[in-house]
């Protein structure tokens, strides 16, 4: 790695301290470097407050004075903004600091911003430079960048099954499968999303809880959670917990199982990431219209006596690129994103 | 790793080039080693052929000379044969050549013979010691203890499916849904295996070869071909590959379905270890009645269209014991032990 891939990875994991938390805004961090030194390093931590190159002008002032960042050079996993928005813009910021480098990970996807923020700079007299591999940089922002070019959230299909790809109950919560390790990543993938969609079945059969329940997690806000059935609102349950809970606020219905609208709700309300946990039938229905860009997929070691299938029939082979496979306890999860011809 | 152990994951290094070779005679490495040097080592080719103690033996007399054992020490993953069978005991050998010690992995499963080489070697003013984990050694001779224990083959169960549990035929040789990495990696299951089986419906829909054609793997005589069909052999096409090929005389039919004649009569022609490639109701079949001791199932990352699962319904699920994750290409390899009640 060279010294700049160093500390843009540095800056990534500043941005991840903000994943789950900053929507309608990406993660960003930043990480202001001189002589070697880090100087001060920041996240931003919910859309209206602070970006993360302001807070870590603000860590670094803080530390080391005022005067300790001329010089220097500031790492920043997207692109720094050119515009005031609730927040004065970060281009200005990073002048006033006296700072003389900045080395940015992924462009702005919102096309209007887009690549304005090197010419400011570079008129100014500071030196702007792209790092080489954007990839994790660019991992950061994909739901915000889907929201920014297409109007509608990132969707991840998330299941649990056997072996034999049967799942005991329309979607995992009543009965699991899983070992309580994959639980653990479970409520962190909640945590890390700004809605959690099922299915009016599901919600019927299992009356799912879809909350944040993993202490050890950060404080957030209970994500949306969209129950999107097929028929009317009457026809769920009106003491299943999603509408009698404490978060019952936080539940939202969409009728006529329309998934456009159901998206596009979700951005309306801030959303760029949504968790989709539920039976077969919506998985599929998402899968054949081309609507989901990820699934993760948690295996339990047993074979299965059920025919209840994780995926209803589908019309055509549905590829996915770039598997990973992680082991999680005696499970095994697969993410991969899915292939798609058009929408 | 002590030097016992070092030496002892030589001779098991020595023993893995002869499975799939050697049955009904289990793999058997072994190693001489003297003032920390090797002095030969040998395996255990084909059944009729010297045991590897013997060949360690050889190896050494023909490098360092006769006298060259004289206070050695012999690593043998298996507890030297004490009886003159097709070929004279180990135990005489290795007291003729000066070895001094044995140091050995598993215990002959046999009970006629467990524990007889110890007193016999001891007696001789040999010193013998078991090495402290077995693991390894065990695991070489797992198909030939179950039929000494058992008169029953060791069964893997073997498929290659979607992510949702589902082939695109009734088994995988005609329409392949994984990557040419775990294609090579079946036919190093097929080589080492003695014998193959399959179902009636697969040969008719599919009609295997159920051949090692990989090039690269050492020659060995096409592994046993054994089709179940629910019916009489009349009921198979006289036309199939399995009949009509070069092979045709390494395919037996078990008719009726009877799983138990069929396994008895594999083991009747020496076979230890017997590779299932089959649809989904001859895996159930073998799963539900607890006759299958591990499974072997691809993964390649699609989901897919059909219905045809993998397996079919089962009363009750079977859980899986110690599961590993192998990643091949883009696919997953799970392997894992069937925990079972009772047969």
């Amino acid at each position: 790695m060279t010294s700049d891939e160093q500390w843009m990875a540095q800056a990534v994991a500043e941005a991840r301290k903000g994943i789950g938390l900053t929507s309608p805004n990406p993660p960003v961090g930043a990480v202001i470097v001189k002589n070697n030194i880090v100087l001060g390093k920041g996240w931003h931590q919910r859309a209206g407050e602070p970006h993360a190159e302001r807070k870590a002008i603000e860590d670094a002032s803080t530390s080391n004075g005022n005067d300790s960042m001329k010089g220097a050079t500031i790492y920043v996993t997207l692109e720094p903004c050119s515009t005031t928005g609730r927040t004065p813009a970060c281009t200005d910021g990073i002048r006033e600091a006296g700072i003389t480098r900045v080395c940015y990970g992924s462009v702005d996807p919102n096309p209007a911003h887009a690549g304005r923020a090197d010419a400011i700079l570079t008129n100014q007299g500071i030196k702007v430079d792209q790092i080489a591999d954007t990839t994790d940089c660019d991992s950061l922002i994909r739901a915000f960048a889907k929201v920014q070019n297409t109007g509608l959230p990132w969707v991840t299909l998330k299941s649990a099954m056997s072996l034999d790809g049967h799942i005991t109950r329309p979607t995992g919560e009543g009965q699991w499968l899983t070992s309580p390790e994959s639980r653990t990543v479970v409520q962190r993938m909640r945590y890390e999303s700004d809605a959690i969609l099922t299915g009016g079945q599901t919600l019927r059969v299992d009356d799912p809880a879809l909350t944040i329940r993993d202490t050890s997690l950060p404080n957030k806000p209970q994500p949306w959670r969209m129950v999107v059935t097929q028929g009317d609102k009457a026809s769920l349950p009106p003491t299943a917990q999603l509408f009698t809970d404490t978060h019952a606020d936080r539940t939202l219905v969409q009728e006529n199982g329309d998934l456009t609208t159901a998206r596009r709700t979700l951005v309306a309300k801030g959303c760029n990431s949504v968790l989709v946990e539920a039976g077969g039938t919506l998985m599929s229905a998402f899968l054949r219209a081309g609507l989901a860009d990820e699934v993760a997929l948690f295996y339990a070691p047993l074979i299965t006596g059920t025919d209840i299938s994780a995926f209803a029939p589908l019309p055509e082979d549905i590829p996915l690129a770039d598997p990973t496979y992680t082991r999680i306890g005696n499970d095994i999860l697969l993410r991969a994103s899915i292939l798609k011809t058009e929408n």
